[in-house]
């Protein structure tokens, strides 16, 4: 049973996330189907670095599959993206990962990238890829803000109420704010995340944007440990997951 | 009858072009219907800049309309994208503009980006907005073959049959291609085209890239003055009208 590393990039409009769900399309099973069609017997299960909710974009996320026989990676990625053809889903990468290797518990890092789109107009070309706020933000209000939530504490405040981690303790390793014209990127990255913590992150940092929240309030709702101190959840769709960090590339 | 220039982007995907077609939907019919719903009466005519084709796209494409109220631009900008907001159209600048400013005829030059993907993977985020290509191209090369078209030329071998120009003599300013990472931007500028020249400018660089041309072979296909001599039609939804220059800037 050879193991592969796989990178997917995928549009999550549309798509239930990465997990299986009871209903909708996800991700994974979009993979899962295409990876069975190659296999000799056995469905094939795919296991991913992380879950993402529906709508969230990838640019690379990171999985590991275990076929029942070998393949060439290279023909294993353009398999896989025959089969999967009519889906927002492909495979940019594959390779041989040793047995004990695995997409979630060997990754040490994740990057995500959120995008907000401020200005009158709605977006028409990055639609469903972006937050559309119909005004200017003060970004430099909203990176000063960001620093405060920098290194490890107690994400209670950012963290859904659904969220199945034992622990709250995270530790933000990157959360940057900067502006290119009309859209804002907000850039996150720690070893992992608490479930929804770069949205609530997002969705609080923009309430400082408009200027209805002081630099200093998102350090007090952090201290708070009670979600409702924190803002809002910011729209999935302009949330994308950019990397996976592992100790050693398993691409390279 | 206040004029009002109007800037718009619109993703192609899925619309029959800017020109009002008897089959499918078109980028002018969504936006008349829409302003005809903001006039007194008269049904509202609007003229582009330039015609794109089906499945291309605009960052910013200027469009003159009349309309028999006058309506402050930044509301006509927002009843505008209410009315065509369930289109990938939205109008980002309005402004008033001069009786006899015409967006066609007062413009003095048109600037397009053509993309091309090139890696095996097909894109899956940059689906319908890329020309996929499965394999690496020799951009140099193509970048030294672009500037052989630069200037003033009988551009007959780069132009669609069927177009209407009265003139194949058309001064091309700017034609550069440059890469970043998988992504290869030939960035075209005049101060106009003829039908189909940036796509057959394109689909003919790219045989240089892929090295079945050498880069001398796109002057002499130039100079043959004849549509046979030059490269295929590179597809549509590559390319995106990224601006239109006056002589006066109509949203100062």
């Amino acid at each position: 049973m050879p193991r592969y590393a796989l990178e997917l990039e995928y549009a999550g409009t549309g798509l239930s996330g990465w997990q299986r769900q009871a209903a909708g399309l996800s991700v994974q099973q979009v993979l899962e189907a295409a990876a069975s069609r190659l296999a000799l017997a056995a469905p094939v299960a795919a296991t991913a670095a992380g879950r993402t909710d529906a709508g969230v974009h990838a640019e690379a996320m990171v999985v590991h599959l275990d076929l029942d026989r070998a393949i060439a990676p290279a023909r294993l990625r353009d398999a896989l993206n025959f089969h999967m053809r009519t889906h927002a889903v492909a495979v940019l990468r594959a390779a041989v990962a040793a047995p004990d290797w695995h997409a979630r518990f060997s990754a040490t890092g994740r990057a995500y990238r959120y995008r907000i789109l401020a200005r009158p107009a709605r977006p028409a070309l990055l639609a469903g890829r972006v937050w559309h706020v119909d005004r200017a933000l003060d970004v430099p209000a909203m990176d000063a803000a960001a620093r405060s939530l920098l290194g490890r504490h107690d994400f209670t405040s950012f963290r859904a109420t659904a969220c199945q981690a034992r622990s709250p303790l995270r530790t933000l390793d990157r959360l940057a704010v900067s502006r290119a014209g009309e859209l804002i990127e907000v850039v996150a990255e720690a070893r992992s995340f608490l479930h929804h913590q770069v949205r609530n992150m997002v969705g609080t940092l923009k309430l400082v944007g408009e200027g209805r929240w002081p630099v200093a309030r998102v350090a007090e709702a952090l201290a708070a440990r009670d979600r409702a101190a924190a803002g809002p959840t910011a729209p999935a769709e302009g949330l994308s997951l950019t990397g996976v960090r592992y100790p050693v590339d398993p691409f390279a």
